[in-house]
């Protein structure tokens, strides 16, 4: 099988209402905010130097933030995002605001090439002194994302210049060269950027680069961290879950022998991400296999329902096998919006349903729940259950997530398909339409549907000329009794393998393929070792996790509910909710909270008739604050 | 009616079976191990002045312990424990470690009286500059105790001497007066004391002085750690959980406009229980009124069902209503035994059965599950769910559960009964004799029970000559349907007021009452306000709640079970597991974990029939490790 690559995203327009909504939401409304919170809260100001040092290490603005050594990734961010919305359609005052950051950057760009604003403002000594806490390269690798996406775009290499003379001087300065340090960052993310620049150029110093990194995390005695804490000065500030914990970093075994998820979920998954691509780049069956035993364990004890990870604050991360809490999930956005990336390139090492599954799964619920329906509110942790009190905020003193969950959506056409050289491969459906070429063929494609709200999917196939190719559509590990057809001629579905239909044939001008993919409402256990969920259910339609909302159940909190196994689960249109969304509702009963006067009694609670309301997960808490449930009690 | 006070517990004997073996176990096994632990953990060589000052601030010993501010009160709290146990028998061995911790104390204490180990040994020169955090009048409050109680003991002064030389230092740097500090402690805990040695010597100085410390706490502005803070030079050690933050400490506003329990639940514990000793000694109606609303708002919305308090580890205290998380319950053991002392004091004011059945609750849930069935070994934080990862501990960086759960059981006999002028009211039964005085008369009185495997209670009186007296007998709240009969004739127990049940008659030698408190075991269920519980259920038997442990129920995790609504629950009486207990069973459902090959599935679990086997939850966590729940998933 010739190896597949994703049609970029400029390449996919984006037709249908779902993603048409987001991205438009985007556009208009997350990325120009987004430029004006980094102006007030002086992430701006930060780079332009020479600024005075300021007292303390992290000093506290007016605002109540602090100033954090990672901003500029935010800044580089929100250049990628911003980039790609250039992309979309190009807008001069968006070009002067990156085009005036690159300004900034240039000035303070330092004459060995080094350029890191929190360093050079405030202890240019001490560059290159903590890898494990500074994020110098985590900064780094994400104003490289900004410098290529804007580079694709615009065709402007001042900013790529930049950062390519940045990264000459950090080839100087690491590597396994006598005198050289063999370091590498605690919070992974330049491994997989490297990786986009060697795309780009072709030049393989980054790809050898990249290669250098994952092949030094973990390896000791002695452990990298542990040379340069003893190198620093004066010890450290406390950093509990960096100090002598390298799990956290996932440096606590060389990457190809680990086998579990650790540490910091965000780090392990950009992690994963660049050992999927060094795996395929190198052909490296170690680190494909690395990457399959740490899919699997993910994927078996420790994500939840929405695809969120990670559900610890205090290590941002990972615990232990199905460690899993609800209404303290941190499980935060960025997490899911890597897993996405990992999974995106795991599905091109192996055409496997199983990671556009996740791909898909993520992208729907734990990673677009972290951006608010009107664009500009966000939520860093994201709880599957809540009392009522969690709000979306508009700002975050580590916004990370902000700029993450919007370069997704402003990309988000990239997802959807693939193609190699004998054929096309379908992941995401949606309503999108395209221009690939196949076996030497110009090939439009347009897929139409109201995709994630109904599963009826039309492909229409329009080569230049009749020419044989594959095409492969991705049959969703949920769904049950899909339909397939050729201009009405049925394909058999169970031929399908590894969740991908291949129909072979001599495509022709306005051939039309029709997928129908069931969407009942169904229900989903977790399994006993999730001791959160015992006795609980929740429901799922399509790739469209659900919850209940307490302002679509009023009446008290959304935990009275209790959802009898037999109940017949509806799914009902609803165009007057969100432009248009199907809730699901079922016949459960439900407890009189003004029937309580006690903490606790021996009286059984009273659960009368009532009707229950379900809503996506991902549309949560947009409509002021109240209780939610996810995994809700079941009767039976 | 007239004042009833509790008979101390050295006149109290402990015959039945229950107490018996907890107060054995803590006088032969806890109290002697408590001082090697002492030793060990180098607290005993922190009493050893002078020292050369450590590096640190918190110094980090081999065995991976800090050194502390407040190990002077953990030596307090075992000298007050240890002279517990000395009452019911001497022992030279004990009380020469006692000596030799006085003679410590006494080289250590400043020649005007200043006595804490912490300060003078590494910063004499920053005594009384930090209230708010460093606990130096809490340590002296537990040093006060157990000076007192080895006093009540021994009749030995010296240590008491002592310690009042130390108050009148406080005294002269704090109060009201011009030239004083109007400072108070962060940590509640002196006013208590104080109180107790009011009670002792009757001088009214010391209770001046504690009602000096209720009437200043929160007053503002200026606050007091206010003023503390901008006196101290160079900034504070990072304290998340006190700067600026009022309500941690119970210092938001002046204790008497408090409604709300709040912050650090140790701390609010304390202080609540001498608010409500002063409401009586001052009768102060606002006081007393203050305790009540705060007694109201912690039962109706902040009480697990344990009587565990404080439901988060950040501030090891109280959140908002009714979030009562059971996995990572704090519920810290100090707490509960606290809440008993508060509840003893409520009892103390109004003869209110409400009042009783709390202190019961605490004592045998909240509080006990804090120690081993082998008296050394703890819990500090007491959750109420467990994926069977948390262990008892052998010793703690923070002691203070150990020494406060050890005092606790050595002078149970405390609170059992209290006497007035003209009567003898009961709260706790479970086999004591005693002889107490009411109306000029001697009176033996003799329980005997199993209580609280059993119901079955008889009382035999022993008056010296026949007295007319009334007796009181606390009815449990939990209890329905119980009977009383005296020699054999019917006592109608619907005449029971606030809880107690007076018999007023001319008792004689040889009468006895019957007390049956039917205990069939008893479902409970939590306020839908408590999103935690929802679906879920508690079984209880007299004050006893239960809990699932997985070696009873093997098989897999305990939270696989599922409890029909329906299902009878059976009390078995069990010889043969910790010297005999009554463990409940019932028929119920588990899902069969074997089945499972994924994190979630859209099959339902299959549930078959299985007997659910519970233990009360005191006695959890001494079989080694496994799952455990007590809000156990119902069916129905």
């Amino acid at each position: 099988m010739s190896r597949y690559a994703p049609v970029p995203f400029p390449d996919v327009k984006l037709e249908g209402k779902f993603w048409h909504e987001r991205l438009e939401t985007v556009l208009t409304r997350t990325i120009p905010s987004q430029h004006k919170k980094l102006e007030e809260y002086t992430i701006l100001d930060s780079l332009k130097l020479p600024q005075p040092p300021p007292p303390l290490r992290f000093p506290r603005h007016a605002n109540g933030f602090t100033v954090q050594v990672f901003w500029d990734s935010d800044v580089g961010k929100w250049i990628e995002a911003a980039s790609y919305a250039l992309a979309h359609r190009r807008d001069a005052d968006i070009e002067s605001k990156i085009e005036a950051i690159v300004d900034d950057f240039e000035r303070a760009q330092a004459p060995d090439g080094y350029l890191n604003c929190w360093y050079l403002g405030r202890e240019p000594e001490k560059r290159w002194t903590n890898l494990r806490d500074n994020h110098e390269m985590y900064n780094a690798g994400h104003l490289l994302e900004g410098a290529i996406a804007y580079y694709r775009v615009t065709g402007r290499r001042r900013w790529l210049d930049i950062m390519e003379r940045y990264l000459e001087h950090i080839y100087s300065v690491f590597g396994t060269e006598p005198g050289k340090k063999r370091g590498y960052d605690g919070h992974e993310e330049i491994e997989l950027a490297l990786i986009k620049l060697y795309y780009l150029t072709g030049e393989k110093k980054h790809l050898d680069f990249a290669t250098y990194l994952i092949n030094e995390r973990g390896q000791q005695p002695p452990h990298y961290f542990d040379i340069e804490r003893e190198a620093r000065e004066g010890g450290d500030r406390n950093q509990p879950y960096t100090q002598g914990n390298y799990e956290y970093s996932q440096s606590h075994k060389p990457v190809r022998e680990q086998d579990k998820v650790v540490g910091h979920a965000v780090r392990a998954m950009y992690l994963y991400t660049a050992m999927a691509d060094l795996a395929a780049e190198l052909n490296d069956p170690d680190l494909k296999r690395a990457c399959e035993v740490l899919w699997d364990d993910v994927m078996e004890t420790k994500m939840y329902v929405t695809a969120g990870l990670g559900p610890s604050e205090r290590n941002e991360g990972f615990t232990h096998d199905f460690d899993l809490p609800n209404q303290t999930a941190y499980a935060e956005t960025c997490a899911s919006v890597a897993l996405i990336f990992w999974a995106q390139r795991m599905l091109h090492l192996d055409l496997d349903g199983k990671y556009g599954d996740i791909l898909e799964l993520a992208m729907f619920n734990g990673a677009l729940s972290g951006l608010s329906r009107d664009g500009e509110h966000y939520f860093y942790a994201n709880p599957l259950e809540s009392d009522g009190r969690p709000t979306r905020w508009e700002w975050h003193t580590c916004p990370c997530c902000t700029m993450n969950v919007s370069r997704l959506v402003a990309s988000v056409g990239g997802y959807f398909l693939s193609t190699a050289e004998d054929g096309i491969a379908f992941h995401l459906y949606g309503g999108i339409s395209t221009e690939v070429e196949v076996a030497g063929t110009k090939v439009g494609l347009r897929e139409v549907s109201t995709y994630p709200w109904d599963g009826d999917i039309k492909i229409h196939l329009d080569p230049a000329t009749p020419t044989a190719f594959d095409l492969k559509l991705r049959i969703p590990g949920w769904s049950s009794g899909a339909k397939v057809s050729v201009n009405g001629e049925t394909v058999d579905v169970a031929q399908a393998v590894n969740g991908y239909l291949t129909i072979n044939r001599t495509w022709n001008k306005g051939d039309v393929v029709s997928l129908e993919l069931p969407m009942p409402p169904v229900r989903l256990y977790a399994h006993p070792g999730v001791i959160m969920d015992a006795g609980r259910v929740a429901l799922k339609r399509g790739p469209l996790v659900y919850c209940m909302e307490e302002i679509d159940n009023p009446g008290g909190r959304v935990q009275r509910f209790k959802l009898p196994r037999q109940a017949e689960l509806r799914a009902e249109t609803r165009p007057d909710l969100f432009d248009g969304v199907v809730t699901l509702k079922a016949e459960a009963l439900a407890i009189n909270e003004a029937d309580w006067t006690s903490l606790y009694r021996t009286n059984p609670p009273q659960e009368e008739p009532a009707v229950l309301t379900a809503l996506p997960y991902y549309l949560w808490a947009n409509r002021g604050q109240g209780s939610m449930v996810v995994w809700v009690p079941e009767a039976h």
